[in-house]
């Protein structure tokens, strides 16, 4: 068994390849390396059973010659940075949008027809249902992101309607644990290594979000893989439990053996398109057997030591 | 007061010219000629108040030129062929979704904030309620004109909340009447006039449609276009009625004086994509005062008479 993983190298692709190599597949993994990182694929490469194609998702002749033999892709590349698209509008839509038209093409093209798909609950914008559930009313768009990952969701629906692709999708909570690279956690991180003292935090701190481990979130993955076979199916993966912002820098906060006085900008949200409230209801992948083994305090510690244990990666990012 | 159309030499677009016109505005017709007709303008060119700009919505640089003084736009430009969104998968996505993101941008670089969408219940894929209103649960994507247009309105609802933009955003039954060329009339016209004695019918013709005129439409998108202030509106705009296929296709043959032999593909649906039933809540739409002043079998036999009248459409298309 052959499969293909887009954004292989980045944080939650490379714990897919990382799993799909433990399944039996040998893997191609394809990523630019634009956010991604070689280091994350130092196991998978080592066992001789993965190889690292880097090239764009856009380049579709390169992406089609590399799904030579794959019965599967993984498509995990992803513009994720939410909080930014304002400064470059149309990022998301070309790298999520457009990218996974380009991916789908590269699929027909090659006869491939079974994806899983790294979506997100911010397709959801501000629910008025909470938790919320994959069929929840159709929501208006608060961000670009979103915007664009409900494109590419609509896309490949279509594809599977008009092409006969098997699709699994995803809507993700933040994910946390090993490799994380982005998001509120490493900059809490980065901030408080900086200034132990004082602390600047987005919005009031009463945003409440699910955070979920990327253990867990890769064991729902695989889950769904093995059990789905409508044309699309479509799964919140995220923790029955929710936490403050303040919660969280908290946690953050003390296994630094830091604290901070913190700065609130203030405001419900920390940014436009920021959510006050993530809480997805999960009933159907829960279905599954899914159950996370992790609370949300012990994926927020266990990413605070991963970064400590890296810091070549908090020194990456601008 | 100046407005700008984009595809305002097409069907629909062009008499929302006329009806901006009549309003009192100066218009800019924005329009590639792929599939729009001169013709169309006659009328609106022929006030003194209305220009034609032969261009391309990818074509930024000019659309954000042509926006000159502009305080609005009706951004009609589309590929409206939802059934052969097969034939050549990424048009959809380039004439709907990049289009509408160059208008988005060219509006913001132009400093113009108030925004018409012509959007499409088929964004709502197979729902599951009837009539169905436009918070229906979050539908799964059956075409791939649906998804394209469901990606355009998610970029536009980002930039209302990321950039100040407000919009109105309009979910079409299919539009009839005059200067209607294609879809069902139109194929059944066409085919009629070349065989009296048999016609084709693509599915079981029990599929129930809602037809909307035109002018009716029109009044609609004005009344919202006066009263909305939220950042986003969304409006479901159709027929409280429905009618069959079957029922549409014996309008247009009695006009016509033939009488048919009938002959079914079979299949609840015409196409991929295609929806058994199209049915939508326009409660919101007539809360403005919306009410549609024609049947839906005038509305057919407007479009069959308008046909007739204008046969250099019949032969003008593939």
């Amino acid at each position: 068994m052959k499969a293909l993983v887009t954004g292989g190298a980045g944080f939650i692709g490379s714990h897919v390849v990382d799993r799909l190599l433990a399944e039996g597949y040998r893997v191609t993994v394809y990523d630019n390396l634009a956010t991604g990182q070689r280091r994350f694929l130092d196991d998978a490469l080592a066992t001789g059973r993965c190889r690292l194609v880097v090239g764009d998702i856009l380049d579709r002749d390169r992406l089609t010659e590399s799904l030579d033999g794959s019965s599967l892709v993984a498509h995990f590349a992803a513009n994720a940075d939410v909080r930014r698209g304002r400064d470059h509008p149309e990022r998301d839509l070309e790298q999520n949008a457009l990218g996974t038209s380009s991916v789908l093409e590269a699929m027909r093209a090659a006869g491939v027809e079974r994806l899983l798909f790294a979506s997100t609950g911010a397709i959801y914008g501000e629910p008025d249902v909470f938790p919320t559930p994959e069929d929840a009313p159709l929501p208006v768009q608060t961000s670009l992101y979103g915007a664009s990952k409900l494109a590419a969701e609509g896309l490949i629906s279509a594809y599977a309607h008009g092409f006969g692709l098997q699709a699994s999708i995803f809507r993700f909570v933040s994910i946390l644990g090993p490799r994380y690279s982005h998001g509120h956690v490493f900059d809490f991180v980065r901030k408080l290594l900086h200034d132990p003292e004082r602390v600047e935090v987005l919005g009031d701190g009463r945003q409440r979000k699910s955070y979920l481990h990327v253990d867990d979130c890769v064991d729902g993955i695989v889950r769904a893989l093995r059990r789905d076979e409508a044309p699309v199916s479509i799964y919140n993966l995220g923790h029955a439990d929710v936490c403050t912002v303040d919660d969280s820098l908290g946690w953050i906060a003390r296994r630094l053996g830091f604290e901070p006085e913190r700065r609130y900008t203030g405001g419900e949200r920390g940014w436009v398109g920021d959510s006050p409230l993530v809480h997805l209801d999960c009933s159907r992948i829960r279905a599954l057997g899914f159950a996370p083994r992790r609370s949300i305090r012990e994926s927020v510690e266990a990413t605070v030591d991963f970064l400590l244990d890296n810091r070549w990666l908090l020194d990456s990012r601008g």
